[in-house]
């Protein structure tokens, strides 16, 4: 029987897998017949984890990016198609949650390839918990538009959607981009929004700082070349929640 | 140093631990001072895993849940705030993620009590991840509103907006109204709008399927009374997406 396994990857090199891999997720790399990555250099760094130097040589690699041409899914499931046992990796966190993998599961599953996941980290929802934001209602946005002015439509749009329906809206930036889009969010937000940065999750230099605006105008938050998330909430009026935040 | 650590719990009691909980969950559970919890009976079968008949009964549980009122918080927090370490599980899935979890988390942090997440599952993006569609930008709604006229103006709001800035929108039901939804859904949805929908997702009766809607409509699919989470993904046009499913 066909199988693709969705595998959890860490979201950073200095995180700890025995808080964040499952037990089992050793023991399945080593029983692949080959892996689906988004950078082999990645793909090297997951399998020394679990593998010997042998085993990895042994391995086959194929690549899935964002650079990946329709045409290629097809080559990428031959194998699968024939009853081998193939995993998926993203570069971090979980296949197809902010990576293209989402077309290359629809494909095998229309194939009859059977597909099965792994729990493991995410960090849009670890930023979610740590925010100590809604996680009843939540809607992730990948990256916002780099324009300034589009950049603050969409600030906006945000804000007023998390008032409209009591929600989170979460999004990310490149390391590099971070520390302006903070500058951006201080400027265009209410003073009453709240706002909850979190940096370099998992890892020993994790911060996760959640405060409202007007808050956030006072504090110095020194945000280096580090990958973030970044979430809101607003409300209505403040004390607007039912524990009166 | 206080520290609340956001512990992951199974989706259901089948579930492989090894698939789905990271290797050091039993360990920290064993090091806590004591346990929050979503209710005490889920919150047993929890411990059971990792802990002695004796371990357990040492291990002082607290509720916290839709019941619980503001200052009840305060009251959960007193251990943490004299320096005990204790855990906050769900009765499924991630603390904090679709249950009352937040809030305490908010208070926490003001309060200067470390927190701290362990990875694991969920069944918002384990279904994402299982479905096919876009993970690059999602919406997750809790559970719709069950009135039909209220309902059917939902869904076809949700349809415009994954239309709109081609999202996945996610949402649940509770199982013994599972069935009744996937007719709503067949009827007022637009044929070419793909509908995933994900059942008892980790356990031996995991069935994830992805189709559209006119495919769902000559489908027959036996939706007993099981957790369900919905999907839908809708495409301007069919062969919208860049890979022309």
């Amino acid at each position: 029987m066909s199988r693709l396994f969705l595998l959890p990857n860490l979201l950073c090199d200095e995180a700890d897998a025995a808080w964040h891999l499952p037990a089992a997720t050793g023991q399945i790399v080593a029983s692949l017949q080959g892996l689906i990555v988004e950078s082999e250099k990645a793909a090297r760094r997951y399998l020394r984890r679990f593998l010997s130097h042998d085993q990895m040589a042994a391995m086959p690699l194929k690549t899935l990016n964002e650079h990946s041409l329709p045409a290629e899914l097809d080559l990428l499931l031959q194998p699968l198609l024939q009853g081998e046992t193939w995993g998926l990796i993203s570069d971090a966190g979980l296949p197809c949650i902010a990576d293209p993998g989402a077309d290359l599961v629809a494909k095998a599953q229309k194939k009859g390839v059977v597909v099965q996941a792994l729990s493991g980290p995410s960090s849009i929802l670890m930023a979610l918990q740590l925010s100590g934001f809604t996680g009843q209602r939540f809607a992730f946005h990948g990256y916002l538009p780099r324009e300034a002015p589009l950049l603050e439509k969409q600030i906006l749009e945000l804000e007023k959607k998390s008032r409209a329906d009591s929600s989170s809206q979460i999004w990310i930036e490149a390391p590099y981009r971070s520390a302006k889009l903070l500058e951006a969010l201080k400027t265009s937000l209410h003073p009453a929004t709240r706002l909850c940065v979190a940096v370099q999750l998992t890892s020993p230099h994790q911060r996760c700082i959640s405060l409202s605006i007007a808050e956030w105008r006072k504090f110095s938050f020194p945000l280096e070349k580090e990958p973030a998330v970044f979430l809101i909430q607003s409300f209505d009026t403040q004390g607007d929640s039912k524990f009166g935040r």
